[in-house]
């Protein structure tokens, strides 16, 4: 996601300058003109970057907000870009002021998420979802309203908690049921596999760490989720057990209207 | 899948004969050139077929087969598309031995069914599965691997109860996953929504109809599918609740293990 954010960004930016712990990523970012300069210290790096992106899994944007104060001295907007907020932004609002916090989550995952899949095209057209908090300016909330822009995706401000709760049922939980599925598939079904299958458990390929971080920070509400998916299936079982196809048919009319007014 | 089937084999049958109960479909597929003739009334129109196709939905096909050797007074070789094999098979061994039956299923579904979806290349590189009975004969087998292959599918012969088992799996339960899913996404949630949402839920466009034959002759099977996977889930939700995050990952990298071990 860093890398085609970079991407994106390129020729929009006085300098892009890429951090990361491995070293081997940065030079193929340089390689590849992806970044102008980068390297594997934050402390050296980005103390005079107007605008910081968190562009890491959730557990480490925590650990990097903690010492964010101590590699910048001045001013600048924070953004992440984490699939959770109700954590990221709690911790953002530790912050000293200079240092300016706006939640980002780009809608537009991969399942395959690496510098090599970087794609400047990747946020064209689609949602970049914000969050601010009291303390975040005027000028932050247009920097990054500006950013999402710039890029071609589509800002939009979102209440924390709303986020929270709404994207565990339209992310989160679909990646459990993604993997729940892929799990019970005997190992050598492969020559009764068709294009259905391979849609409904495309999410169990996304990176199980990048997923257990968005899993802790969101527990409750895909406790929630989990809960009411497994009712809704429950129903299911229940009128197939008893043969009662008629109400079977009315569960499934209402997921199937509901599919085709809010979702295709 | 009858319209696709017509126009992937066009050129390499000496007449294709289109029957639809409606006869705006027939006009259509006329002005396409889908098919060479065509009407609505079997009786008049296949009794000279060396094949017939029964590309209907699967309560439809057993209605057929009842009809069939009133309508056909020769030889021909059978071939149905049902998405279930057990019934509609039983149903086949009633036939007289001059209409030879072979159960047809290509694997390449789409959630747009409609002649206007017709699509001659729908089927290249997909598994068309087939199955027979002890009555089939060699030619009768024949006939249909070099259908199949006509069209640019891969023909594998199957055992007609592995089909309806993995099936129930492979297909109709993330049927049955994608339209409980699309059912508890809140009404105003389109701007949470990204790729991932979209992919889980697609097979929630499929024709409710199709799928309600399929549910009805794959019932046991389905129930199968249906109680294992809520185990599944039910265990994420146990680990969920306690907070164990340990166990929880454990679980799903099995999950991500199967996917790309078997799916991917």
């Amino acid at each position: 996601m860093g890398g085609s954010l970079a991407l994106a960004l390129n020729g929009h930016c006085r300098e892009i300058i890429g951090v990361d712990q491995d070293v081997a990523v940065i030079s193929l970012a340089l390689e590849k003109n992806i970044i102008h300069s980068g390297g594997t210290d934050p402390a050296v790096l980005i103390h005079k970057a107007d605008i910081v992106i968190l562009a890491t899994p959730i557990c480490s944007i925590l650990r990097l907000l903690d010492q964010l104060p101590s590699w910048h001295p001045g001013n600048a907007v924070i953004i992440d870009l984490g699939s959770t907020k109700a954590e990221i932004m709690s911790r953002m609002s530790m912050l000293p002021d200079r240092l300016q916090p706006v939640g980002g989550h780009p809608l537009c995952g991969k399942e395959k998420s690496s510098l090599q899949h970087a794609d400047a095209n990747l946020f064209v057209g689609t949602p970049f979802l914000l969050t601010s908090q009291e303390s975040t300016t005027t000028h932050a909330r247009e920097i990054a309203e500006g950013l999402a822009m710039t890029i071609g995706a589509i800002p939009i401000w979102v209440d924390i908690q709303q986020h929270d709760a709404t994207l565990a049922l339209t992310s989160h939980l679909p990646y459990l049921i993604a993997n729940a599925l892929a799990a019970i598939i005997p190992e050598d079904s492969r020559k009764f596999m068709g294009p259905g299958l391979r849609s409904t458990t495309r999410l169990a390929g996304s990176s199980l760490s990048m997923m257990m971080d968005i899993i802790r920070t969101n527990r409750q509400n895909i406790l929630t989720g989990i809960h009411q998916y497994r009712e809704r299936l429950g129903e299911m079982e229940s009128y197939l057990e008893a043969g009662d196809y008629e109400q079977l048919e009315k569960l499934l009319q209402a997921g199937h209207d509901r599919y085709s007014n809010s979702i295709d």
